[in-house]
This record gives structure tokens, C-alpha cells and sequence, in this order.
């Protein structure tokens, strides 16, 4: 493998010159950069950028931690971060937390001690604290924590949409099927939206509560249930989440319930899923909620101020599951 | 931020102690290593693991290089070999090349320039002579690139039980829609096998050619148009890609045509969507690929030989789209 001397040596350059035009080009001469350009090409140099890093004091690395970009909307920012690190010339180290806290904070070690230049955060939120005393510049992707900027999706509005179109399509009886109470703000304010507009329409605002286990094994009886209740026959719902929202619609079809004659339904993310299931859903504008928080954590790590809190638009995809005529 | 130096005083011992026990922990007594953890706990210390990669000559960074992960099947792929990178404590540097050739050579020598410890490439192969002088381990996801180890899902069979399939579906009339001729091997075995399987089983090879363009704006007419040839009226169709067969479905139901009632529909990949359309597919152990090839990438890493090829089986996933009762 050849060396930075074997560079400076075909180029006819001093070995200080390579590493000056490798750490600050604008310093050496057009005709001199030439030179060395075609000589590492020549020998198939690769600058050792690690060891570059140690005396710039920076990577250009930024770490991701995500859950899991086997589901839709994870696989779909990852990729709208990558690209956008790509395009500014940084590199990304993806880490997959399963949103589990534990595995979240030892990641968050292992980017500190890799030198990352900054982390971006789709965090659990189980344990906040252990985002709070990062001493590396951090922007948090639609989920709210004290003194981290964050990126998010207007999931307040999110909830007023999904909430109008139930009741625009006919619903009498809607209804949000919820998460457990936790700490995911992003979950608080889709519901907090949805209620909202529910009262100022004149609706009940009804919940059904499912357990995490309860969503991932598809146990949506509640909700059948709900919907042969003779107070309040649930005629539409929104569930806050596209893969749900499937399974859901997978899990009525089976008893041979369908949309839109049965029951109306509207799913939150916007995800591919929805456009083959013929489902409406609220579309969270993952590429530009990707390129942003890329935008502002390069921002943070240039030392630039940036906002606390920036809100990209939700936006309604109408489909055939929340039509009128059925 | 605390260095090294302070990590030594809180603990009493020399800063070549500290250096040691990062480095070769084996080298240093039980009590001392405690004294040292509980120091760099208490001074929130993370080592530098850029400048340990230095001395060692390992970053424990694997890269790896991938089309997209916003289609399910990349999504997967990155999650499994991310998951399986952590377990036996390395990272991971994602790379999306959209499957372009020069953006693929251009990340390979980013990941050169970073000293990753090795790559895992699911390469375009559009210039397989970019990969072949890489001074680095490097193991190959589904493609065949010489002289670099190779996993991938046994194709071949996965062709073979698409046609048996059809034809066991009650198909007199079965085609296969495939890219325009390239240099992925995945297609070509795909289509070898579905060959192979036809003729065997008594049955003409018929196929009908897509340009890129053709399948990405799902401009499906030759399909349909196909289906109304009175000499050979298509009954029965393999494409090579779950989101093809998903978008052809799609297509085909806005012209009022529906499986399996009127025409037999199998994919490949195996992925969740699949299960939510209801369409039969040949299923890919994706994770099962991304584990192996980080365990055989790790054994390269460590100068242990491992195997030219490695298959791993395709099996068929049975839905409606293809069962005989229609």
C-alpha cells in the first residue's frame, strides 16, 4: 500500500506539502495540488482519514441512532439522512436501538468515544437524562427533549386532519386507538390534535387503549368490540401508525369487515404501504424531516445557533378507506 | 472534558496503566482494571477510539455499501447486518448508492480513505473491476463478483418453485417479466431456474422484457396486452421483486382484473408487504443473509479462510394469489 512519502516522492513535493494539501488545500499552489492529485492516483493513495481526524479534531461522522429501518418509516429516514449526510460530505454511523434504552445509551457511549461530530436522535424516551448531559451536538428527529433541537412533524395538526376526515367521510362514532400513555410526544400531541377537533366539531372523543403487545400481536378485538357497541357503534378510527393501520384492516377484513362500507380508517406516516392498501392516511414529510435535522446538526457542530423547535407540515392523503360514498 | 491524564490521577496509577488497560485489559490486575472503570465512570471519560484505532490498527468499522433503505428489502438487509455488526462489537457505516456505479466507487474509496476493517458490498455491478483490487475484506451480498466471497439466497431454486408454483395453480400459460439483460446475477439465476423448472415440467419459456424506466413508472400495458394474446393468452405471471408485483397488482385491479380469479401472481423477496396484499412469493432469509455475511466478513477481518459461495435456501410463501380454487 503506498504512503504519503511515495506521494510527496512522485510528485516531487515535500511530504509537508501532501499533508498540507490534504488539510488545507487553499495553501498550496493550483499547479502543486495538480500534482499531487494525479500522484495519488497514480499509486492508489488513500489518506488515512482517522488519522487526518485526530489532528483537525473532527470525523465528519455523524451517528444515528434509530430503531429499526426494517419498518417503513425508519428504512425511509435513514435513507433521507444518509443521503443528505452524503451531499454534505459527511459519513453516518447507523445505530439500531430497537428503542430499547439500554442499548440507546451504550450507543450513545460507543458514538462519544468514536469521535462522532454529532448524533442524530430518534430516541425512546425512556430514560431522557441520558441525552441531557452529551457534551457533542445532538438534534432529536420528532421527538421533544429539553435543550436537544428538534425536527418533527406537526403531529398536532396531523391530529386535527385525520380527526376532520372521519368526520367529513360520515363517521358518527369515531374513535383514536392509542398506545399506552408514555412519554412518546409524538403520540401526545396526534392525540392531543384529534381531540381538539373532535370538541370543536361537536364529537365525543372516545380512546381505545392497546398495549405494545397488543399491537405487535394484532389482538385488535377491542376494536371489533367497539364497533358492535349499541351506545356508541365505532363507525371510524384513526390509528396512529401506517403498519397498525394495515394490520388493522388485515385483521377486520378476516371477519368480513371492510372499508369504506363497514368502517372508515386512517392510518398516520404516509408510507408506501397505505398507497397499495387503498388507505388514507396523514403523510409526514420524512425526506425533508431528514435533510433538516442533517442541516442542523451540521449547523450545530459549525458552532451556528439553530431553532429549538422546527415543525415541517402534515398533510392529508385521501384514499378510498375514508370515501363517503359506501 | 476529562483526559486520560485525569483518569490516571483518580485512579493513582500511571497513564500507561490506563493506556494498557484499554488496550490489552488482560494486562492489568482485577483490582486495578475496577479502579480504573470506576474512574472513568466517575469523570464520565470516554476513550478515544479514533486514536486507539491508530496504535491497533483496527477501527472496528465495517462498511457497508447499499442500494436504498427505503425499499423493504435494503430496509432489512441494513437492520440485519447493523444488529449483527453490534452483537460482535463493530459499526457500521452505511453508504446508499442507489444503485449508481459511480457513486459506488466513490464511497469505496471513502470507506478506504476511513480504514474501515471491511466492506459488504451489494454492488450495481455496472464495473465490477472497481471492486476487484481492493485492498480490504470484502464480502459480496447476492452478487456474484470474482474473486470476493459471496452470500446470497439460493436463486436458482427460487425461479424452480415460482414455476412450479404456477404451474401447480392450474397455469397453462405462465410468464416471467424480467429487467432488460444485465449483469445481476440475482435475476439472471432467478430466470435459469424458472427456465429450467418450465421445461422440465412440459411447458413453454415465455418472458416478457421491462426497461428500468418501464418498472419504476409502472407502465404495465405489455402485461395486460399479453394477457388478451389469443395465442397465448397469459394465465400466470413471476416478477422478480415484491414492489413489482405489488404495483403490478395495483395496475392490474384498475383494470378491473383481480387474483387469482383472473390471472396467478407470484413475487420474490418475501417481504411483510406481501402479506398484507394476500400475494404469494419466494421468500429470502434476509436475515439470515446479513448475519452471515458479517460473521464471514468478521472471518476475513481475522485472516481465517471462509467458502468462495454461500447459499443460503429460498423458500415459497403461499398466498391467495396463487391458490388453484378460483
Amino acid at each position: 500500500m503506498s504512503t504519503i512519502r511515495d506521494v510527496a516522492n512522485r510528485a516531487n513535493v515535500c511530504v509537508a506539502t501532501v499533508s498540507r494539501m490534504l488539510n488545507k488545500p487553499e495553501m498550496v499552489s493550483q499547479s502543486t495540488r495538480k500534482r499531487i492529485l494525479a500522484a495519488m492516483e497514480e499509486l492508489n493513495y488513500h489518506p488515512n482519514e482517522m488519522a487526518r481526524s485526530l489532528s483537525t479534531k473532527r470525523t465528519h461522522i455523524i451517528g444515528v441512532i434509530i430503531p429499526n429501518t426494517s419498518l417503513p418509516l425508519f428504512g425511509a429516514l435513514a435513507d433521507a439522512i444518509e443521503s443528505s449526510c452524503a451531499d454534505n460530505g459527511y459519513k453516518l454511523l447507523l445505530c439500531g436501538s430497537r428503542g430499547n434504552a439500554d442499548k440507546e445509551s451504550s450507543m450513545m457511549a460507543m458514538l462519544l468515544a468514536n469521535k462522532v461530530d454529532g448524533i442524530i436522535l430518534c430516541a425512546s424516551l425512556r430514560n431522557p437524562d441520558a441525552y441531557m448531559n452529551i457534551d457533542l451536538p445532538i438534534v432529536s428527529v420528532d421527538r421533544i427533549i429539553p435543550n436537544i433541537p428538534s425536527v418533527s412533524c406537526d403531529n398536532f395538526k396531523g391530529g386535527v386532519l385525520a380527526a376532520r376526515e372521519l368526520i367529513d367521510s360520515g363517521c358518527r362514532y369515531p374513535v383514536i386507538v392509542n398506545n399506552v400513555p408514555g412519554t412518546q410526544t409524538t403520540a401526545i400531541m396526534r392525540s392531543k390534535g384529534y381531540k381538539y377537533e373532535c370538541e370543536r366539531l361537536g364529537y365525543e372523543y372516545r380512546e381505545i387503549i392497546l398495549t405494545n403487545e397488543q399491537f405487535f400481536d394484532c389482538e385488535f378485538d377491542a376494536i371489533t368490540d367497539a364497533m358492535k357497541n349499541p351506545d356508541y357503534p365505532v363507525d371510524g378510527i384513526f390509528i396512529t401508525g401506517d403498519t397498525h393501520a394495515a394490520n388493522l384492516k388485515r385483521f377486520c377484513a378476516r371477519r368480513g369487515l371492510e372499508t369504506p362500507r363497514d368502517y372508515k380508517l386512517i392510518g398516520f406516516d404516509g408510507t408506501d404501504l397505505m398507497d397499495y392498501l387503498d388507505l388514507s392516511t396523514i403523510s409526514v414529510p420524512i425526506v425533508e424531516l431528514g435533510a433538516l435535522a442533517v442541516e442542523l446538526l451540521i449547523k450545530r457542530i459549525e458552532k451556528q445557533s439553530v431553532p429549538e423547535r422546527s415543525l415541517l407540515p402534515a398533510s392529508l392523503i385521501r384514499r378510498s378507506s375514508t370515501s363517503k360514498d359506501a
